[in-house]
């Protein structure tokens, strides 16, 4: 239980920045993040609630298809990015190693340079394939232009997974396994519905390459949806002839959506670079396959944030909201009693709970509820014991019950 | 369950380091760590479960503090660090934003610079205070000479905590609270019985200092220690008349100690240079008072390895070992079925366990187990069925017991 009045962070009345979207703005006005630099935040108590609950989920799914979490460091070896060609991306960021000479190291803004060495000691033989590392880890990235507030930051959090395979067909196979796996991720997130698989130029290494797609109005890419059968394209593809001939019989609608997972099939360009090989069953050396796969943690917190949000501000889905209950007790303190009462039987099963005993005026209290975007809303005081217990509200419905305290657990 | 048949990660046959110290060549030789660049690590799937098991260890009991997580960003403001007069110490890793000018942000080696002018929107009255905030958090310092392996790191994981507060008198309440806290850190972390409180030079701000130091061969600090009464004093102080007065009656012993914690007496220094400021109950303008504790995780994963490491590598406490259980197949499909229920029964009552299910011989398993350092080792073959069930052992004894399947659950 967090009680307001032991808590020093609040909501600001007015709104205190300039975004050009609404979730920044609300995500700002409550306590979930505060800009520290230009496309650069800290998050406070809520929002880091918000991001560990979509690391959660994201690290239970990936644990089922065998991958292992591993932590990578955010410094990374010049050498190693002059290896595999890409030490002059304008996106990395420079370290210094001293004033007086002119080395210099990197912060990663992705680790496939990293991750290829590393396993290269490990993967030997066939036997040690296929085999997936994943982590949640701070990226950084020298955005020229960073836009929409949440969704292009210079540093953030980003789930990035890489898997090593014999050949094509296993590939082809860790690819179904991770699509279906993603899919359980975005329904977790409460974005499943409005989340597609999307075909989009394949860039330098296959025809198309996938990305998932979700419907938001801060979408930074024209999709063309078939809603009727889950299918989405990318702009870039659209006037390609095969891709007309092939979807031919399709309806799309052109909307903007926003990239939330990206997959890049890699092939070998890494595993060639660092020359990573293993040993066949015929005792051959062969070159080992390589994909990636990468979820933008933040980048999801702030598209969730916009999804769902209302004309009075947040709705978190319930899985990720930072806490379950926004209890609210009016006025004097012999309702504390009461209220701890159904917060302990919140508690009991599992349920988080902010307290707002506050000696401050209900509607301060019932904004505050509405902006933070708590999923459910329990309001106790003298008028509601006198009939019968509390009145409950969810938060995405104008349906006010009175519940019998012994009646919270069936809260549905 | 990690099925080892399905895991690239293994152990080196020999020590590939040249790190002084043991635990360092041990959890490089075991799959924990990995250098990237001098005194720059990656984590691999064992030290990764290390370091959340301290980091959760930490956080449950900062929690009892009515302290909130948030979670501080890496880059910081040039600016920021001018306004409090450190933006010359040399450990400052500096990023240039662009090729073309001068200008550069730090990588923040730690964030008091950060967190005062953070705080200083929401702290606005004497009903604000006290409170505290704390992260767990990826720290970059530019150590110019790194010892000890994993003691001192340019880039490591630290848990740093602030606290605000009215007067002297609520930062001397904190204080004893916090050294309570952290009392229950360090028993659960199962260093409670090695681990003192030790007065040390205050520096700038006050008399003494504070630190807590926990015996290790990693030892940077010369400690003088009374075992018998639990007090310990940093060599620096220990020919200064006043402690030689007050310490005459006690019994020292010189050793070698490593710093785990520390607690800097900020008083107002930072939010003097920040403007931070409260209206009292009086309606006047009062300046904040501000403290700051930091336990180094990172560094936390090593002292704990070197000090229970034996003659046959890691031996990790149950509270932070990576996994519980490590659990031998000795040879054929026959026994994995029996394997596979006594998992079941383990994982049914909540632990850990690494199935070493691979075709190599006995002595490698046994050895893998060992070198890992995971507390309890089973061992199931047909003699062991033979003889009743399986063969339990503790990695810190040589008792061998054997078990029926039906009472693993009775393992203590």
């Amino acid at each position: 239980m967090l009680k307001m009045s032991q808590n020093a962070f609040k909501t600001t009345k007015t709104q205190v920045s300039s975004a050009d979207n609404l979730s920044t703005k609300y995500l700002l006005q409550g306590w979930y993040i505060r800009q520290e630099l230009a496309w650069v935040f800290n998050y406070l108590p809520l929002g880091l609630k918000v991001l560990n609950n979509i690391k959660s989920i994201i690290t239970k799914h990936l644990e089922t298809l065998w991958a292992q979490e591993i932590l990578m460091s955010s410094l990374g070896a010049k050498e190693k990015w002059e290896k595999t060609g890409r030490s002059g991306i304008d996106i990395l960021f420079k370290v210094p190693t001293s004033e007086s000479n002119n080395n210099y190291n990197f912060l990663n803004p992705t680790h496939e340079e990293i991750v290829t060495p590393l396993m290269s000691e490990f993967i030997k033989s066939y036997k040690d394939l296929p085999m997936a590392v994943f982590q949640t880890q701070t990226k950084f990235r020298n955005e020229k232009r960073a836009k929409s507030g949440i969704l292009r930051w210079r540093e953030f959090l980003m789930n990035d997974m890489y898997s090593f395979h014999t050949d094509q067909e296993s590939l082809d196979e860790m690819y179904s396994k991770v699509i279906e796996v993603y899919k359980n991720i975005f329904r977790d997130l409460g974005i499943g519905n409005d989340t597609y698989l999307t075909y989009a130029s394949g860039g330098a290494f296959s025809k198309y390459s996938h990305e998932f797609q979700t419907l938001t109005s801060l979408g930074e890419d024209i999709i063309h949806v078939d809603k009727d059968n889950k299918i989405a394209l990318n702009n870039e593809i659209i006037e390609d002839p095969s891709v007309k001939e092939e979807f031919k019989e399709n309806q799309f609608v052109e909307e903007k959506w926003s990239e939330v997972w990206n997959i890049f099939k890699l092939w070998t360009k890494f595993t060639d670079a660092c020359d990573v090989n293993y040993v066949d069953k015929n005792w051959k050396k062969r070159r080992v396959y390589m994909w990636c796969y990468g979820i933008w943690v933040s980048r999801t917190m702030g598209i969730v944030a916009e999804k769902f949000l209302d004309e009075k501000w947040l709705i978190w889905p319930e899985n990720i909201a930072p806490y379950d209950y926004y209890v609210i007790r009016i006025w004097d303190e012999r309702i504390d009693e009461e209220a701890k009462k159904v917060i302990e039987k919140l508690e009991n099963i599992g349920k988080t709970v902010i307290y707002d005993d506050r000696n401050i005026g209900f509607w301060q209290k019932a904004k505050d509820a509405d902006l933070l975007g708590i999923p459910k809303r329990i309001i106790i005081s003298e008028k509601t014991l006198a009939q019968g217990g509390i009145e409950y509200k969810s938060r995405n419905n104008d349906i006010y019950e009175i519940l019998s305290i012994d009646n919270i657990n069936n809260i549905k």
